[in-house]
């Protein structure tokens, strides 16, 4: 085989390989560039979250950034804490329990607002090696070594959260016809 | 000090806790006013259901009114009563079982027909102080001290629900390809 | 009485019979027919699956057949088979558990891609006669003796799944902003 020919292998080969290491580095950047928390849809939003990410926070800053009037959501996703809270009449207050290292099987609430600032209301269900579920009403959410992938539904009309004396809790106001 | 002071002091007190007064007592009627129990949005209908309001009878009432072709729904809430059916199919029947002062921690269904009347098909899950979720298809629910948000989706085809021979149960009917 | 009035009697009868059999047969062919998986709707699909049904497939075929970009999906049912998955770092599978002949009291997830080839990220609960809520990550899932009803928002813009490095597990990719 002559010289010339061996060089054109070469230069082949490298050309191909120059190639491949392109293909493979743009593949991994377009992958590592994809941590977009949320986009638009034609009904909402879609949101996903990483390791770290609080849940209620992104939420509230999702509400506030792009000016939602009112949403409901839905979702999943793996967390390295969830704490819910079930409410003590007797006390007034919620009795607190964080579950860590969890899968979030259903996630569901709404994004309203409390004067200025945005409210979110949420529940939602657990659950770990045993697969048993666990949950009620979200007081916190911080997303673990997984995602968590969250679908809102905007509404066109802004709706504000009041406490209802006759039970001393936050509700939703709806204008119109009881 | 003179008593034009006095006097001064005295009205300008007045005139501010009239103001407050009118303050408290406009927010406070409109927070009383706005027990509206559904709302239309772009996507179909946002629904708030108050202590006492049965959410079944509740979703029924909207498909009425509203002329509500199909539906898919979501939602969350505290409820009074919650009853859930498994169906024992050597009996033909639900085992039903009610969990009472349980938070809704997911609620997802549809609104169908079946003939003239809204045919309402829900699954759910509810917590308690233990945070153990707990059931499946829903035969009667009711709020409690708290409230239920709802958010459906409405869908511009009428479908009816069948019962299928093969069986025993009901089953929402589609047309098209198999 | 006269023979030809017996004769009209029961020509009569006759007339009424065949009316009804032919009422009775319409309706039954109506439901019969009425076996459509799926129909499109103003924001997505309403899917009824069947006894045998795979959902995970299903939902597969559907991403294919209607070249969806990306969806979100609700959906409740009877399930002959569901089968969750619950991760192991250590060893980097997931372990496996079966549940049979339970209600899908929650069902909640997406659709994506991966290359060519849809890609369903879903997780849910399932109840039985006890009612208790188990669940998580879904691996599998076959419907029962009843149906499934899954309500499909559709995405207009088109996302992938990637496998992030950083925990070795797939994520939705998003462009934009973090």
């Amino acid at each position: 085989m002559s010289t010339s020919k061996h060089q054109k292998i070469i230069s082949s080969l490298l050309a191909t390989l120059a190639a491949l290491a392109a293909l493979c580095g743009c593949n991994a950047a377009v992958a590592q560039d994809l941590k977009g928390k949320y986009v638009k849809t034609s009904t909402g939003y879609l949101m996903v979250l990483r390791n770290g990410d609080n849940v209620i926070a992104n939420l509230e800053r999702l509400a506030i950034e792009e000016k939602i009037p009112t949403a409901s959501f839905m979702g999943i996703g793996f967390m390295r804490e969830a704490t819910f809270g079930f409410y003590d009449f007797s006390r007034k207050a919620f009795d607190p329990k964080t579950f860590r290292n969890v899968e979030v099987a259903s996630l569901t609430g709404t994004i309203a607002w409390k004067g200025d600032k945005p409210s979110i209301h949420a529940h939602g269900l657990v659950t770990d090696a045993s697969f048993a579920g666990s949950g009620g009403h979200l007081l916190d959410l911080t997303v673990g070594t997984g995602s968590s992938e969250i679908t809102i539904i905007v509404h066109s009309e802004r709706f504000e959260r009041f406490v209802d004396p006759a039970i001393g809790a936050n509700v939703l106001g709806l204008p119109g016809h009881q």
